[in-house]
């Protein structure tokens, strides 16, 4: 294939990337910007392409992320600032991207051990939010994350970029309700769920394993997930203060329910 | 004065307002959108006008934000949608805006309980991280968040608004480096400081007063701040996974210390 239909090819995949169906029917995601790309690529996630600007390869750490892809024989196709916006999914693109496989992992072949430290998603519309929720499962030792329905779609490119690398330290995985709730039980895993009028999470003693969910922050979680949490816990929190940000809030819950921490 | 001439200077205002320096010259700020309006209403700041378009008000809550503000005795300037826009610092502005006078507080005005919990925020760039550490350390219960040099600045309407109201729940102010340290020393109030080669933050018994500081995700603590701490503290974190958001691990390093917390 010539040079310019293969940039053309790549072009259009990314852009149809951009939406949730393409990446559900290809299997396929979008990892953009250096720090994402060095990421997937030291990830071992096969990437089918990536594609770079002249600009970005002027770049010393944009040139030595696009040599690390070419070493692991993924061809970098080279293409204008403007063809590289159009298939951006960024404000402010760095000029690379990669088209990487997402690791399907449906919830029903997940192992106990893999549930056992498990994030859940309850209806987070924010990516931004999303993304920082992942970056912090992962660096707190959380194995699994699961995206329930009215969570952005987790391999989003503005998803992927703001969780740093996260998806490639655990596996992310969306489902429906009743599906997590027995892959749970099958797995022996209690379900919690953090609440304002939950106990104070310094006062529990975290089980072995464990499922935490975490709801919009307006909204709190949904009627059906609660209906199956066995515990909610709370912050201590500022009385009159309304909200903590759900991402700095999972994260102290998870550092409070963090596996050995005796009471 | 004519309805339109008051409406054209607190536009002016406002837009001015848009620059740092005005904000400092004048020691003003603007909170914009429905929620920072609500609890800049509710913390009995100073309001000096407030900018209203029709579409905000036809919405029941924005009326309701808008009736409050009238309440307490400020005049509600009713703007086209045109003109709120241009005076408007955020995305998508909501079309409510309040001028209100920035509690000016000097480092070295501040009272030893007042310094006794501090965050300090040492060149952190991004204004939605600053609102967001704004927001959790008055939800976890500091009294003190100190801007150093490099941090975006506090009043900004960005800052305000990802603060969710965290401003009027604790002291926010900038300072020199020099005046801190003169500021804390004075108040016996010891600095400590996040870095991941820190001693674990789940190890250490925190002291009765502290004064945290935490630096931009990349590059860490500035020098001048890393000489005059006394104890690096870091977060347990999954080896490999980079980092945390800073207000992902200032949160959870402010719970791990807090008050009372012995070993």
């Amino acid at each position: 294939m010539s040079r310019k239909k293969t940039a053309d090819r790549w072009l259009t995949v990314a852009r149809d990337l951009k939406r949730r169906k393409a990446r559900e029917r290809n299997t396929l995601f979008v990892a953009e910007g250096i720090r994402s790309v060095e990421e997937v690529t030291r990830s071992h996630t096969p990437i089918q392409a990536a594609l770079v600007t002249r600009e970005l390869l002027a770049d010393k750490r944009g040139a030595a992320a696009a040599a690390a892809l070419e070493r692991a024989g993924v061809e970098c196709v080279t293409v204008t600032e403007e063809e590289f916006n159009s298939a951006a999914d960024t404000k402010a693109p760095q000029g690379i991207l990669a088209i990487a496989e997402v690791p399907v992992r449906p919830i029903g072949t997940l192992k106990p051990n893999e549930l056992a430290r498990t994030l859940v998603l309850d209806a987070i519309q924010d990516p931004g939010n999303v993304g920082t929720l992942i970056r912090t499962a992962a660096a707190l030792g959380m194995r699994t994350v699961v995206a329930l329905p009215g969570t952005a779609d987790p391999w989003n490119a503005k998803v992927v970029r703001s969780a740093a690398g996260g998806h490639f330290h655990l596996i992310v995985t969306h489902a429906e309700v009743g599906d997590l709730l027995g892959a749970l039980r099958h797995a022996n895993v209690p379900l919690w769920g953090a609440d304002a009028s939950g106990r104070a999470v310094d006062t529990v003693t975290p089980p072995a394993s464990l499922a935490l969910a975490v709801g919009n922050e307006g909204a709190g979680l949904t009627t059906d997930v609660r209906g199956a949490v066995s515990e909610f816990v709370a912050l201590p929190m500022t009385p009159g203060v309304e909200s903590l940000n759900v991402a700095v809030a999972a994260g102290i819950l998870l550092y409070a329910l963090r596996e050995g921490q005796a009471r």
